[in-house]
């Protein structure tokens, strides 16, 4: 029975939408990436589908200037920065919750700390943080020689990730008195100074935000390496990931799920959610040709690049797109998980280079799903139900209007199926996740000291 | 003639008031530093008075633990962070400009750079920047071993200014293309890359985010020192000072409009606005007596922990609070102009120590008015048309309340005088405040050169 799970689903928007040459489509919002209507309205939609929450990607800086031919082509360069965004959309949405992104290896844990518990006070404990460590090299930009290697990158996110949760926990979450008549704002008792020292950062003091609603934001992560996933099964509540295929998802899932117990946790505190690009069609045939259209928008310049940045920068001038794609390579200090999902592909299926391209350029590695709205619940019903995911993140092809579809055409089916919910069972993230609220580390330890000395 | 002239007005807005006991005040919000609804109303009734803008001060962070008495006393503890506080409020308001408070000395040029620049977007061009080096102590939070001393955080300003600028400018206005058809989405002759080297940042690189909707935020500044007077006439457009006495604030304001030519700017491209702590009443009387019950709700311990703090930590326990004050130290690492406006006053006035922290408690060493909502129209008037002010900053006692009473009882008259707006000039803050869009610097350059080759 899979009644007493519930699904979760996510929008995962990017501006335009997921496509790399969604931009172009004429149903997309161009200049999506600087436009707030056009995220005030997916907000909305979102929110009007019952999803869970929505969801932006990011990477803290934009590194150097590229090649003249691939800048041209991006429509990647120039977007909001994610937690001013939820915050702004917050005001305009009472429920749907906010994932964002930040970097644990260029932003400073302080000051995460404090903007993330404020979007939390702001959204009334809506927030989440998907936490990363950056697979692009934007040093530059921050006045460093070079990118940190990998294994340092995980290092600093643990050191980072201890540090933000005690900074949370300043406050006890009944710290504050506020009693007019005795002037007594704060229980000092109830306050307390973190002592951070690491072999990454050294940080002290007290957080000038009061406990976020939700005690700490819902914790999010994306990484699927060894790293990532041991990092995930210890800290994070949420894993977005990449999945192309049932087995694939289902050895990551139990895989991911069999090391909570290491860690003193259960299973349902930590949910998988493979993102899905779904091309929804009034027939199958319909839904072919979308997705025929978009990719026809694709230039072939775009193509190159695509495929040239997957191949690290290697000279691909001998080859045509008819050809057979060459193996990939096998190290990278980017994403390492990603380049697995990549390289296991070119390995099983044996893809022409058009292809491959393809397949980067619909949804750069995550699974791709073309069919009717009924054929797309059956999938997702699929999976939920065979232990390969919790839910979904849905990534739209092209935006606002295939959100709008999904929300409109496929989110009815799920609930129809008693998959997904018709009303929002709580006011924060966490209730809406079924996720609990954790306890506040320095309360936690005084009152084991007092049941020890009881 | 000041008709061509026009009045500037702010709301200096802090949680339950500028009072160091609003909190306890009846009609204040005890919980406003965490509370959005609170602040949803401020920069509502700000919108209703046709107000320029809405200010809130910060510090980056809260430093190491207050002793008991001090902490269980203080309402400043935990409190928005201003760049998502403006964010959320600008989906609720259309008109009013959002100046945050942010640090040159704790911040990180480049992602300082990219939050300005998404709130103005998100705002539709009403974000400013209120440039703060940081005065108190805070390195702990940061982990570093010092608070950078007063030079060192002004030559590191004047960098991180130069860098944000620079980062602002990536994008041309016209850079982006987004034309469907050919798939050009921008000009790659638009897009500058920064190279700046300087003796504490070396930022190289692009913005991710496109050149905000006024070109740069507009740049605020508070500090009032040698160095802070430099800065602000070579790089502000608006200051917030302090000024006690009608020749105090006439000094400051010819000698800093003084400083503007050395710069190749004029007079009006810098506004001088002072602080003002308006306590009113339906009569002179009534004022008073209004000024009198917010006094007598500080508590002692509070009045000897704001002396103590003035007086850098020095023993006063020999002192009673009928003695006169005994001279102020004269050197500090804090705020030095705030310390000089309040060592003269101590100079001058001879005050008791129990009149100097009323003083002090009140508005932080700003100017108190008490008075009725004519005698504060005429005092703002006064200012305005005697050269010591182009504006003042509107420092409401209590909150919300206080400020609802200056829209509605003080605005009024300043319309009928034909002194200040009674509709907006235009949809940005720049354009409500008069001041020029400033330039792309890699466009006029460009501009420059192709007249030189003519």
């Amino acid at each position: 029975m899979t009644q007493s799970r519930k699904l979760r689903l996510g929008a995962f928007l990017m501006a335009s939408g997921h496509h790399a040459a969604a931009w172009r489509h004429p149903a997309s919002q161009a200049d999506a990436g600087l436009n707030i209507a056009h995220y005030r309205e997916l907000a909305q939609t979102a929110e009007r589908g019952k999803l869970d929450m929505v969801f932006v990607a990011d990477s803290p800086g934009a590194g150097l200037k590229a090649e003249p031919e691939a800048l041209a082509r991006s429509s990647q360069g120039a977007k909001f920065e994610p937690v001013t965004l939820w915050a702004a959309l917050s005001q305009v949405t009472e429920h749907v919750g906010f994932v964002a992104t930040a970097s644990t290896t260029y932003e400073d844990p302080y000051t995460l700390a404090r903007k993330f518990a404020s979007l939390d006070w702001i959204s009334g404990g809506r927030a989440a943080w998907n936490v990363v460590t950056t697979g692009a090299d934007v040093a530059a930009n921050f006045g460093l020689d070079r990118h940190p290697d990998h294994a340092l990158r995980y290092e600093r996110a643990e050191e980072f990730l201890a540090i933000t949760k005690a900074l949370w926990d300043t406050y006890e979450d009944d710290a504050f008195v506020r009693d007019k008549a005795s002037g007594i704002y704060v229980d000092p008792d109830k306050v307390h100074s973190i002592e951070f020292e690491g072999a990454h950062f050294n940080v002290r003091g007290l957080l000038n935000v009061g406990r976020p609603p939700q005690g700490y934001p819902v914790i999010v992560q994306a990484g699927a390496s060894e790293a990532g996933r041991d990092l995930a099964a210890r800290t994070s509540e949420v894993i977005f990931t990449a999945n192309l295929t049932l087995e694939d998802a289902q050895e990551f899932y139990a895989d991911v799920k069999g090391r909570l117990p290491r860690f003193g946790r259960s299973p349902e505190q930590l949910l998988i959610m493979p993102g899905i690009f779904p091309v929804l069609g009034g027939s199958e045939a319909e839904a072919k040709a979308n997705y025929e259209e978009i990719q026809s928008l694709v230039h072939p310049d775009t193509a190159w690049n695509i495929l040239t940045r997957h191949y690290q920068g290697a000279d691909l001038s001998a080859y045509s797109l008819d050809d057979t794609a060459p193996p990939l390579p096998t190290e990278t200090n980017g994403n390492k998980s990603r380049l697995k999902l990549v390289t296991d592909y070119v390995e099983r299926e044996q893809p022409t280079l058009l292809e491959l391209y393809r397949t980067l350029a619909t949804a750069r590695g995550h699974r791709v799903f073309v069919g009717t709205p009924e054929q797309t619940a059956d999938a997702i019903q699929l999976w939920f139900e065979q232990g390969a995911a919790d839910g979904f993140n849905i990534m739209p092809p092209i935006l606002p209007n295939c959100l709008a579809d999904f929300v409109d055409q496929v989110v009815p089916i799920l609930q129809r199926r008693g998959l997904f919910r018709t009303e929002y069972e709580g006011t924060t993230l966490r209730e809406n996740l079924g996720l609990e609220r954790p306890a506040n580390s320095y309360a936690l330890a005084a009152a084991e000291a007092r049941e020890d000395a009881a």
